[in-house]
């Protein structure tokens, strides 16, 4: 078994930068905070890349693709032949992921995390394939500790391969919405009827057989309480994959734009191993599945504070789409921050006393 | 005075279309849906642009320019010079919507429609200048209903000379607010103190004081019911040029980015004017100026239904910047409807039986 590295990521808390980026954003030709929360962000990005004049470069847009063994009791609408289908869809350019990505010169890597198939090399897939597919969590553990282990260190080593200073995350993986709600009731102790919503489009008879096998599975795994513990026994490879990237990320300093439910998850659990984690991270949008607007609660700065997504467009289709949609908030925010004229320097006249 | 033409905007209702493009979007790879609030702009900007893989071309970001008389009684925080000096920034490239339509690549013009100032003749600078502002509201109507339907004309010698499919509007005033308060309460019967914010950043009592001119304007003009008449009252010279660009850029059956509160106010009146005007209009967002939420009440596609902007993002600045800042999402609904490819094209399964 792979042993874990300690987790050690610094605060980016740095008064004096935060005061600097705060008079800047002040002294803009603007009302004071007439900008909303693109003050804010903008703010949030100078103070994770150490700098009163942020520049994102080289964006990388990862898609995490696996499967999941508890898909064979029809948790999902979808066969888990479409996992695969959809990786070749991400290639190839055709998928909601691949039109954003291109829209927004995102550089696009799916990684095989451990999906049921063989796929043939090439360009902009990375193969860190566990083994084909996770186990069924309703008869053991989804993975074995060792397993999550070596999934976590090629999520560090994918993300450390990468250039650039922003990380959005994206995923696939039929049956990976189960996943999500179990690590969500599991880590934050909610019933997990809140956490379990219709994923891919079940019907109201499809979401309560879903919740039905998800209980059994929750209460067959009791014992699994620690993050690691819950992730192996609950999660996906895509999603122990994702918690490395997250991880080496934050260590380094990206700026780590989060998609919806599926890649929360994976953000909940990094979390818990380091809690300064959710500083790098920016919430790009709140999902459409049920059980996201609670995970966001536990996700926020402090515990009286949700983390505040940019984009509610009632998404729910994963695949780091939407990441992309909200990516150009992100770049507008460096440059109203490094392009605006001040008052000063634009002649402008500032409010009447 | 100017007599004003007829606004016949035809319907943009075409049965066979929307099936065609709904048809789309529902054989797209992802599960039926799950691009949210994207699906529904794709399928709006088809209908508005009458295709079924429409294609935005030459965007024109819009800044009408005006001042107003009300603004010598205090109700702005800032003074009127700052109306020509931010028009100056917005050529020379510092203001928030100069850098935001860089970054996307917006055409940006700014007309001066009435401000207090004579501006030495410039690229990108378009003079429609009534007069060196409006009246004092508060002594008589803000312009003569012969200016207001001149500025109307002006409004639609400007869209109609520019290129594209596509108008983002934007605007410039120091109190300017107020005048769309105004408007908002005399042509939806809501209380003024319902439709009067902070601006650019009153405090309390500030917005007491603003409240209290507001209401003798109200009063003075209790007689202005007609849109046309509230448009010459209260309203002022940017707003009136922008009323006559929205509809001509709707006759011409070009897609509207509605900014804020005062683009909104000036929806709200060619809405009056001509009510199939705002089937072309696509709201950025929804401003932190109070009101603003009030009136998208009374801009969605009927009495029960709001209009639903796009993005919430606290914004109260103006000038466009919502409407550019939303911009990236209308130009992902027409690529995901163009280049996404469908479950047959790409060989993906389908849900399960």
């Amino acid at each position: 078994m792979t042993l874990l590295p300690s987790f050690d990521i610094p605060d980016i808390a740095d008064a004096a930068l935060k005061q600097r980026l705060q008079h800047k954003l002040d002294h803009k030709t603007k009302p004071l905070g007439a900008l909303g929360d693109l003050e804010a962000l903008a703010l949030h990005i100078g103070l994770i890349l150490g700098s009163d004049a942020p520049c994102l470069e080289q964006p990388q847009l990862v898609v995490f693709a696996g499967d999941h063994g508890l898909a064979a009791h029809g948790v999902s609408a979808y066969p888990s032949d479409v996992t695969w289908q959809m990786v070749e869809n991400f290639l190839s350019g055709g998928a909601a992921v691949s039109v954003l990505a291109a829209q927004h010169r995102l550089a696009l890597t799916v990684v095989d995390c451990g999906v049921r198939h063989d796929f043939a090399p090439r360009e902009r897939l990375v193969i860190r394939k566990i083994a084909h597919g996770t186990s069924d969590s309703l008869i053991g553990p989804a993975m074995s500790l060792g397993q999550c282990a070596d999934a976590i260190a090629n999520g560090r080593d994918v993300a450390r391969a990468l250039p650039g200073n922003a990380l959005l995350l994206g995923e696939m993986g039929i049956g990976n919405t189960s996943a999500a709600s179990l690590l969500l009731a599991r880590l934050t102790e909610h019933d997990l009827a809140e956490c379990v919503g219709a994923g891919t489009g079940l019907d109201a008879a499809g979401v309560a057989r879903k919740l039905g096998v998800l209980q059994q599975v929750l209460a067959r795994h009791a014992g699994a309480t620690t993050p690691l513990q819950a992730l192996a026994a609950l999660g996906g490879f895509e999603m122990a994959t994702m918690v490395g990237a997250v991880l080496q990320a934050a260590a380094e300093r990206r700026v780590i734009v989060v998609d919806g439910f599926i890649a929360s998850a994976a953000v909940l659990v990094a979390q818990r191993l380091a809690p300064t984690v959710r500083q790098r991270c920016v919430f790009a949008h709140c999902s459409g599945e049920r059980g996201h607007a609670l995970m966001l609660r536990h996700l926020g700065p402090n515990a009286a504070q949700p983390a505040k997504p940019l984009l509610s467009l009632g998404l729910r289709l994963g695949e780091g789409s939407g990441a992309a949609l909200a990516w150009p908030l992100l770049e507008s925010a460096c440059a109203l921050l490094r392009d605006m004229a001040s008052f000063e320097s634009a002649g402008v006249s500032g409010p009447q006393a």
